[in-house]
């Protein structure tokens, strides 16, 4: 049977948006890849929250099939808040306040009966807290990391460790681009797989995601909304959704990735029409369904008649 | 039979990008669309140069099918000379110096011959010379126009103008942002569509382009190349593969909307291997349908199982 072990940070956010305000709302990247996940796979969770933290508020988790019970509670210690604001331009948020409380020295401790998932988002944290997750798990499981440019700039060697053991990185456009510098995305794509990983997924924020490997590249749009409220977790929430599916279809051929970066893509439209979790948790399988084909409308088109 | 108006600049061009340098090169936005509608459908082209203006290397041109009487050569008038440089970042260039010459005061005379134009490319030029051109031809045409920030700002009525007459316009993303003062690329494309124009493209360098009406919107990302060497005329080139598209296939359904597009997006592939028109003008249709093919490829995706 597949299932997926997600690490990464659980969090307390304080986000403002041009559309709203709201305070110590349950975030981090963790929360927002197994909320995705959920809908697809058995999901278990590892991360570290101080005593301050609502955990009775992860109930709609365990509902989901999450198994939450590899969330440390660190008696005396403070849960990692975040706070940020986004203006009109929703492509980037500025940070107006960290707290790594407890985070800081998260230190994960894979619990036995995780240790055989079949397959493991590791979010952004210390690349070489990354690879001590690693180090506990099945080797023969799909791997898939995330990171930030402040790990490609200050831990660059724990980093290109962990890419030389995972199948799938996740960059955003400035990183990769940082993490390589090259400037062409093609060609970046290129070099981050010659470092290790099977698979790149380039996040381009509103412009979509493109998926490549050495038999080509993939390339989606973001689901067009006429509202984004809060693209906070949008991102950790298209790799719930893309690992989700993955352990859900059972293989992963290149169709199969295709179709996950298809989930991904969905389940990120959802989240970002609320702040928070709201809209993500409170997503059904004909929701999914409905914008799974209305994205793969979106992007056909026929084929070039004869006769030029 | 359909044929193909096109109205705009010609230039000569002198382009630095980090790989290399040209100096006084055929370009303007006319010539670009001219040259990629030209392997689709006869082209007539109306601009204006100066007699300092190597017209004998619009040969190529005429050779392809491209009637190019409309071009008017001002006798002791300078031609439109612009100078610009890319860094590595390829998405703008920065003006280094503009000449307008007798560009400055274009006002075309349609010749009779080309006022039964079946698709009519009015490229970047003042609005009000743009609806001077309108006049001028059969009203039943298929009418593609672009614009630029300028324009947005300083002759704003006069675009509105413009809008409310075209079948479809071509705005990058700051310019459609510009325009409506809405940020969502989704919502302000809507807002244009109210202006007018049955169709909006969104042109978004690197990350592709959308085409967006009433019955929705698709979306493609640009074809991967490793290496860009010059973009000017990339959009022109699009729009010129995608109104030369449209005359061929001679219909403008949806589908033929969106094949457009991908004939666009394959057309301006090829003009940014080479500095000027030089890659572009040696495409073989061949080439043509094996991009094609593979941007079909690039964006192909399976069916979401049963089962969720």
């Amino acid at each position: 049977m597949s299932n997926i072990l997600v690490v990464g940070s659980l969090a307390l956010d304080s986000v403002e948006t041009p559309f709203g305000k709201r305070d110590d709302i349950l975030g981090g990247a963790a929360l927002y890849a197994s909320t995705a996940a959920s809908f697809f796979a058995p999901v278990n969770v590892v991360g570290v929250v101080g005593d301050d933290y609502p955990v009775e508020a992860l109930e709609f988790l365990r509902e989901r099939g999450v198994d939450t019970t590899g969330v440390e509670v660190v008696t005396g210690g403070k849960s990692f808040r975040w706070a940020g604001r986004y203006e009109y331009d929703m492509n980037s948020a500025q940070t107006l306040d960290t707290q790594l409380g407890v985070f800081g020295d998260f230190s994960p401790k894979v619990p036995e009966a995780y240790q055989q998932a079949s397959h493991v988002f590791l979010a952004n944290i210390t690349p070489s807290v990354q690879s001590a997750v690693l180090d506990q798990v099945d080797p023969g499981c799909f791997v898939m990391a995330d990171t930030m440019n402040f790990w490609i700039s200050s831990a660059r060697e724990d980093l290109l460790k962990v890419l030389s053991r995972v199948d799938l990185m996740l960059l955003n456009d400035a990183e990769i681009r940082q993490l390589t510098g090259t400037p062409n995305l093609a060609k970046a794509a290129r070099e981050v797989l010659a470092m290790g990983p099977r698979y790149v997924v380039i996040k381009k924020g509103e412009y979509g995601a493109t998926l490549v490997s050495a038999e080509g590249s993939f390339t989606l749009p973001c689901y067009p909304l006429q509202a984004v409220l809060d693209p906070t977790g949008a991102g950790d929430t298209f790799a719930g959704g893309f690992v989700g599916y993955l352990a859900w279809a059972g293989s992963c051929e290149d169709q199969d990735l295709r179709q996950a970066t298809a989930i991904g893509t969905v389940m990120a439209s959802r989240v970002v029409e609320s702040f928070g979790l709201e809209s993500l948790a409170a997503t059904t399988n004909d929701e999914i369904y409905a914008r799974y084909f209305a994205l793969k409308s979106m992007v056909h088109f026929e084929e070039l008649p004869a006769g030029l």
